[in-house]
């Protein structure tokens, strides 16, 4: 039997094989085919990964065995040898999953190193200083990774280091001061591990490689991926790469940049590097580094090099790509290449452009937005008038859009405290890490003292779209005594501060904010999507101002109009709950005809916001005692108010409590108690629809939908009430005006009967909220702990709140689809749930064949360009570019 | 084109014809086709009735037409005339559904009498006083069917006329008195009307036929059809039929028998008469009727033809017959043959000796038995011992067997009020009339002190299986002042009595109950239905005694152990708050220790008496706010009791509260939070049967059941768990002990992915409880007033809470079978909501294809007798005898 071939030279793989060799391993295979300066190793796979979970967190030995192999060939490709006196060889190690996780996995540089190889690394590089810089690196990043060693224990022996002798910068530290730093740095190893440092390569390779496949599944990994989408059982690859040094000297270096500026997707190198430094000291901000155009100055030839290579990349992966190098000794190389993260602002300008510069066609374009994003950039801005007249407390650098006001938290916890409070927050730190994720996801805006535009802090925060202003080192954050201080002024927790991500300005205080304006891009990209897509896009508005938001975003109707919304608002509460106490039918009818012109007057209203889309309308939906205060003090107020008897009240209250209000007496249940609550709104509706017709000659198109339908029955009871009212005023009217009688299809038994529905309704709209309550038994009030501990424990990969649970609910859907076209081959079919909004649900629901997907104003962009995407992965021509 | 034929003579149909004519319609056919002596007359069919309703609520044109064709043939048989001066045509007009509706549907005597043909009945019968005695009963029954007028205002005349005359009885009352009773009638007919009595017999026939179909939809109609589950749909034929007369004199008379005794089921004709009396003098109660074997005494040669003729029907209908005659001046007249209401201990003794007299097979006498009416036989009785020194305060007829104890209530409406107070209701009437039938359902026994053994409250008791005590005169009862009055002692509202329903003994106070002893035809009777079923029967039980009951009443297995109730018990609550009330898992588990050895007991108990038949047990269920105090009060006494603080333990509470408990932190979700509560869970299973298997010898056979499943990984989660402790206690025990490990099926989505879940699950136990709540998105809890609702209003046709939802929840059960079964082809497969116990639903999970049914202990028998008659309908040789 052959083995499994779980290891991969370079020179094996391509730019293709990224499930295999992850993101960096496949882009370091491709780069090495086209012939670019990678320094020479090999690949283990993603399968290895998780055959080491498989095979209980275990090493294997033929794996061992494929592992000496490669190491020889590299040995002998190099001309080096592991714990060689005299040239020793020295890797990195590096994770590399499919979809690239900044930050997220850990990194081991200069392994190989030990008391003896130091010296002649000391040696042949004719720099002790260097030598011995490397090797105290590598102790602390493999104490810190592979031995779960406190970081911190490190740099304060270090920073000792460096009080002690007098330096400001880790570059002054000489050898001799290095040599004590690697002495102490093996006391704490092996104060904490209570092993000695392994002086053996092989040993520490083993052990790194075991690192990187358990940091796959750290805390932080696994949030990340949840965040993202990412499933838990793809796994990492492991790089396994010759070293080469950018902390020889003056003569070496290392840098980061970008083939496009990842802000604003302007088609300019941008990017960073240190002179005489290792790559991790440009991306963990410790050191602020330098304009990549100054390279240009310092080291023209490279500059030179590097720029042709970045075209070159960027021309092979068709896409704007995010380059590491490192200069050894005037020598450039190339050590990963990626599609590189941007703004959804640069997504844009990038996809657009490069469709002009013929890189892309349309299609191809479309597919390199991705739809969730496109969301941000209809986020507002600070008023500029405002803005005039306010002096910024602080400048840092402009790194992820966007504009918002918040109260500062100095911690990740109690960011998320606040935030779930209901607080709008503002995350300050020195400078993020991994750990301080679900605090970024939770803040508004992001706000750090330390590092650069790609510091975890920056990329992180464009990653999600959000506001952060970085390297802001004007501002002195004490994340102990939970304060910053500017110009002697101190900012306390919970103070209010204001940023702007696209100029880098901090403003005391909350700045009001306007509507953004959209790029020439952007239109042309809608553009293209509105052209190529099927699915209708609705949105879900209640009244004219989100309607006319709607129409603006791109919106061709609405899928849901909730009309209690109307009946919350303080002018009409107080008839409504006079509708609602009433003792009889009588008086439930005199309440209702003071609801009556109200509720007219605000369909009138979105009936001309809305032109002639079609509108579809959801007749009385929750619970009567939504309407009801719910404590004794503001029931006796509410008594004197209806002068009515406190006593009667709190009974009629009590009667109406229920033990689930979600399975209670809601939706078409309450039209079927109360008829004439739906026969005064059919009369609000069809009478408004009249007057705007007349008056206004639009050819209005209402949709009446009742909902919570179980039985077909229930919508011919309806049924007789509404069509009466409504034929009798059209007939009056003397215009024609047409309207529809529809239903949502939100519990599961619809779904089994929806054939016997479909006789009694001309469209469905699926309201997948409440039909992913019910069909999971999970209300969502409740649900928040057991999806966070499902999600933790892996029984869920994803929120089946956020994207449609295809397995379950979309079998309900699907089934529902199917016996309703049966019944009524012309049925109109849409979602009105969140989940039209939701990319992968819009995808699902061009899949299903429905005409139309509705959402909140504000989605209606991300549906037009998912609906759109639907299209082409669905013509399974285009292989979808990954660039997660 | 041929028109649709809506009236059949006698002469043209036959008892097989029931849908068509009604029962009544058809016996009355099949009876003239046998030669006995039937008045003549004919049917107008169901389809008529329905066709009614079509046509809004109108006699139309056709029909009358047809109705004029048929009264002109009954004119040339019978050689009488409608509105004749000389020789008048009188008929009857009788309702007959498909199912006999007792006291439902309305009746008319006498119609064709007028001013003009009343005298030529009299001259003709030679007999004034008994000529306008008819014309009287007519001008009321008519008045008050037809017109609505209340029956109670023709009373107060009727009684007038006889205190001014002195007389005590009816029949007392001479020509000249009810000829101006006759008057007075017209005039109270006008005053209320404002209309003429109608003198033309053609025009009070159609609105005596309109009349019958409209009381096809009295409320009282609805709602008897809605206990009994009698289709809406059905609508009723309607009879008409020339007069006999039984009040004609000393030589008439009127009777109702059945061929057996319809409380015992012995062989004997067991039935009353009245000699010169209408047929509803002897069903109304209004004069106490004579047993039937006085007739032999009286009329002997009638007497014999009556046998013979009952002889003859029985053996022509394979049943018991409840048979309505007439004698007019000396001539038998048959007026009604139907399948006779019994008492289930007659039904079941009937079945079983038809089969010993040849008359039935088993399977047919399976079928003769309402499974539903079987729990009654289990009902208990009082204990002998007490009423040996206990003197009744009065005794009436035993008119419906069974013991109850309860307060009285002298309405039908406060009796429901009190009900659904909690208490136990005895329903006391002079006599009961449908407008009584909500008080009767929900009473526990029923009292009246006027009334036969084939009285309104007779029948409707026996058809419910409810106790009753009919007839009791020594009791004086008083409605308006609510209270009766027994031999000058006064018993009011509230008062405890107690009746036994087989003695016919009235007890002042509450008598201590026996459990009752079960007939040897019972027992025959069951082993039939044991040797016949495919399905096996489990039983709900959550202790040992629950389970010994269950074993005594013929359960195989248990299908449902629910485990939360022994942790409500009240040495144990204490530490179950502790552990819910832990902070950390190693409180938890402290806390847990602690119930350990309680729970295992309990599951030692139920082992031993289960023996070696299988036991479900489901792992904890409900929400943990379950088990702590609501108010502050309680909560303060339990912060003082577990000496914590009182501020954390309202935190505490305040945190698990749930906006929709059902669709909470309960189910599985919690043995995922808490994984330590499957482990003791798992300990205390496992430890007891290895222990009972030791000990006892007894081959125990647990069945570990997950609750609320929706995803299998919920499955396989919590399975390492379970497994690992259980099996690592087996292996430490040194014995062999087989469990299986499955999951309920109660949630849709479960049903959705069923093969998934069958992967790790070794059974399914289907929830129906949860999964029809899910299904429709309403839940029990706040049901109530939606269900009446829609009952009402015909949305729904029954409660799918108490049979299941055949075309959703049903589609629902059949997927997950499907996909089970192809997934794990020996799935065993049961059910264990309440449906399980519920015939209809018994029937349909027979024909799912499950393994088994499980209910509670007392509805054991029910589903025993249910399987078998699901297998012998599944057959579809035998036709079902429609009984009700």
């Amino acid at each position: 039997m052959k083995m499994k071939k779980y290891i991969y030279n370079f020179n094996e793989g391509t730019a293709e094989m990224k499930d295999l060799l992850g993101g960096k391993g496949a882009n370091l295979a491709e780069m090495s085919n086209i012939g670019l300066p990678v320094p020479q190793g090999f690949t283990i796979t993603t399968e290895a990964c998780n055959m080491y979970y498989e095979k209980n967190h275990k090493l294997w030995d033929e794996l061992i065995g494929e592992i000496n192999i490669k190491i020889k060939e590299l040995e002998n490709k190099t001309n080096k040898t592991f714990d060689d006196k005299e040239n020793p060889l020295v890797v990195s190690v590096r994770s590399g999953a499919k979809f690239s996780m900044p930050g997220m996995m850990d990194t081991i540089l200069n392994l190989g190193l030990n008391d003896d190889t130091v010296d002649a690394l000391a040696k042949n590089s004719n720099n002790e200083r260097f030598a011995y810089d490397s090797y105290r690196r590598f102790i602390q990043m493999y104490g810190n990774v592979v031995m779960n060693i406190d970081k911190n224990k490190f740099d304060e022996i270090f920073d000792g280091f460096k009080v002690k002798t007098k330096v400001e910068s880790d570059t002054e530290l000489n050898a001799e001061t290095l040599k004590d730093v690697v002495k102490e740095f093996k006391k704490l190893y092996k104060k904490e591990t209570e092993k000695e440092f392994p002086e053996n390569p092989k040993e520490q390779l083993l052990l790194a490689i075991e690192a990187v496949f358990k940091s796959w599944n750290t805390e932080r990994a696994v949030i990340y991926r949840r965040i993202h989408n990412i499933s838990d059982n793809l796994g990492t690859a492991v790089n396994v790469q010759s070293m080469v040094f950018g902390n020889m000297g003056d003569d070496c270096g290392t840098g980061v940049a970008f083939t496009r500026n990842p802000a604003t997707g302007e088609k300019k190198l941008f990017g960073e590097f240190l002179i005489n430094a290792q790559g991790e000291d440009v991306v963990a901000g410790i050191r602020t580094p330098l304009d990549i155009e100054i390279l240009k100055d310092v080291m023209p030839e490279i500059y030179r090099q590097f720029a042709e290579i970045a075209d070159l990349l960027e021309n092979h992966y068709k896409d704007m790509q995010d380059i590491e190098f490192t200069i050894e000794k005037g020598k450039l190389f190339i050590l990963q290449t990626r599609n590189g993260k941007r703004t959804v602002e640069a997504a844009v300008r990038i996809a657009v452009e490069s469709v002009g510069e013929g890189k892309l066609n349309e299609e191809e374009a479309l597919l390199r937005v991705d739809p969730s994003q496109i969301m941000h950039l209809l986020h507002p801005t600070f008023d500029k008038n405002i803005l005039k007249n306010t002096k910024p407390i602080a400048k840092g650098l402009p790194a992820s859009p966007g504009a918002s006001s918040g109260r500062i938290y100095f911690s990740a916890a109690e960011a998320v405290i606040a935030s779930k409070r209901g607080e709008q927050v503002i995350l300050v730190r020195q400078e993020t890490s991994p750990e301080d994720i679900e605090g970024m996801v939770e803040a508004k805006g992001i706000l750090t003292s330390r590092g650069g535009m790609t510091s975890h802090a920056a990329v992180v925060a464009r990653g999600m779209g959000k506001c952060c202003v970085a390297g802001c080192e004007a501002i002195k954050v004490n994340e102990n005594l939970k304060h910053f201080i500017v110009d002697d002024k101190v900012f306390n927790e919970g103070d209010y501060i204001s940023l702007n991500g696209s100029s880098g300005n901090v403003y005391e205080g909350v700045i009001q904010t306007l509507e953004p304006e959209l790029s020439s891009q952007y239109i042309t990209l809608m553009s293209w999507a509105d052209k190529i897509r099927r699915l209708r896009v609705r949105a879900n508005a209640d009244t004219p101002k989100d309607a006319a938001k709607a129409v603006e975003l791109g919106a061709e109707g609405i899928g849901l109009c909730r009309t209690e919304h109307m009946f919350f608002e303080e002018d009409r509460i107080a008839a409504v709950r006079e509708m609602i106490l009433s003792d009889n039918v009588e008086q439930r009818r005199a309440a209702l005809k003071k609801i009556l012109p109200m509720q007219k007057e605000d369909f009138i209203g979105i009936f001309k916001a809305m032109g002639p889309r079609p509108i579809t309308i959801r007749l009385l939906d929750p619970p009567l005692h939504e309407f009801l205060p719910k404590d004794d003090e503001s029931l006796k107020e509410l008594a004197n108010e209806m002068k009515i008897d406190f006593g009667k009240l709190k009974i009629r209250v009590e009667d109406l409590k229920e033990v689930n209000p979600m399975l209670g007496h809601r939706g078409c249940r309450l039209a079927i108690s109360y008829p004439e609550i739906a026969e005064m709104q059919t009369r609000a509706i069809i009478e408004a629809a009249i007057y705007v017709k007349k008056e206004e000659g639009i050819d209005v198109k209402p949709e009446i939908m009742i909902p919570l339908v179980v039985k077909p029955k229930e919508l011919t009871y309806i049924k007789d009430v509404v069509v009466k009212i409504a034929d009798e005023l059209i007939k009056e009217s003397d215009i024609e005006l047409k309207y529809l009688y529809g239903t949502m299809i939100e519990i599961p038994r619809a779904c089994l009967v929806a054939d016997d529905i479909a006789v009694e309704a001309e469209f469905f709209s699926f309201g997948t909220n409440d039909l992913t309550q019910m069909a999971y038994g999970l209300s969502r009030d409740d649900a928040g702990k057991v999806i966070e501990d499902y999600l933790n424990k892996k029984i869920l990969q994803f929120d089946p709140f956020q994207s449609i649970d295809r397995k379950g609910v979309g079998r309900l859907m699907k089934l529902a689809v199917e016996l309703g076209r049966k019944q009524r081959p012309d049925i109109k079919l849409g979602i009105c749930g969140e989940h039209g909004g939701e990319p992968l649900s819009v995808e699902f629901c061009h899949g299903l064949g429905l005409d139309y997907v509705s959402c909140s104003p504000f989605r209606v962009p991300i549906a037009r360009l998912a609906a759109a995407q639907a299209v082409i992965k669905a013509k399974g021509l285009i292989k979808q570019v990954q660039n997660k």
